[in-house]
């Protein structure tokens, strides 16, 4: 995947409370990251998943693809790196990577596809669409 | 892929703390309930990750792919099936699913790679292989 | 606080991912198993946090005092015991405590004083006191 | 208590994720914040909890009050102020408050008791007072 496609960069730190027993972040956590650098990018676009929400529209994760490479220790700074494409009629997919500038490591890449649901239907995620530039 | 591949179930219900704002479990909750049952099929086994761990062996997700269909709600009962196959002389993958049996309806798909780390290489996980009977 | 005022158990076994970096159950775990027995409690009593919310009713916790006595580990069962009583005209107080029958161990003791939230005002909760027959 | 005893502050801001069904931060995820600020106090004063633990020291929380005063929502940006006394022989206590600049309001109150334990025995935390300059 081009570099290029990463558009949003959200710097944050390891919490001690994110590591499990092997002392590394737990992976469940890096969909966390994931989530909120997603959130985070969107509203830099002036759009707002919750305030979506009580519009009756939602965004949702319909299939994930994450390739873990490196892992995160406890105090690592990193970088959460999104970009986002149109996949089909009705999904989008957000390419994103965590790096970890200290050591200039990739320590994970992730494709998240997400579909938008109004009244229990898929529909197009126009509004998405227009504010992130892909329409 | 064949439903016959799955040989360990895990019964589990949705705790209202896992729900986010949309009133539905958070994505990187299924993380936790897919490890959960991974675990405890290993345990079935007469395996422990835990001890692994301090015997100097980690079994490390190297991939993961996830197909989100349905949703978990507050106060959901749901059944974590797995099973597991080599993928390759370095991995295995463990084929999961997440039915909801109240309404007979298929939550989620999971495909989890994983790899045997010792002293910072990957080695054969021929002790997992082995209890499992793939060896 | 005598032993007598528990009513209601709730039987749980540790899950892997709840573990933090000692290998125990992380503090902030505690506080979600509580807050589950308290909300299996009240279901039990045929009510339901998440549908007075939609009623527009909110459960709220005030105050929580929690002494740590023990840890739990991986693999743990252990059992959550709930109960409640009027604290004052507008709280509760429910009385939880997480035992081991293992080893016949207390893991924690805690005090949940908890109001009740309608209309950003607190409200006599006695929808709640009714239904668990302190009314 | 004297607002002078916050000697560390640290800003963060609510991650979605965080978010329970009601829109507000869930009761547990507030302590994930005052521990993770508190790991941070002590590494400013050179300490490490995941260094001390690997030398067989673990500070372990024995006690915590809190007193939740209002909720954090979306976007809220807050800031957990810590300070340290001690308590006893044995322990010490970490005064702790989440206040949100925004509206200039307190979120929490808490007092965090944490006893030192080497060799499964309470053991005075000495390495710590004088650290922080208790001694």
């Amino acid at each position: 995947m081009d570099k290029a496609t990463y558009i949003f960069d959200l710097a944050l730190s390891v919490r001690d409370y994110e590591l499990d027993l092997q002392g590394i972040v737990n992976n469940a956590v890096y969909l966390n990251y994931l989530e909120h650098a997603r959130h985070e990018f969107i509203k830099s676009k002036g759009l707002d998943f919750n305030r979506l929400h009580h519009e009756g529209y939602d965004a949702v994760v319909v299939r994930s693809e994450i390739d873990y490479k490196k892992s995160l220790k406890s105090g690592d700074e990193f970088v959460v790196r999104t970009g986002v494409e149109r996949d089909s009629r009705l999904k989008i997919v957000f390419n994103q990577q965590i790096v970890r500038p200290a050591d200039d490591s990739i320590i994970l890449e992730a494709r998240i596809f997400a579909a938008c649901i109004h009244q229990n239907k898929p529909v197009e995620p126009l509004i998405i669409l227009e504010k992130i530039g892909l329409l």
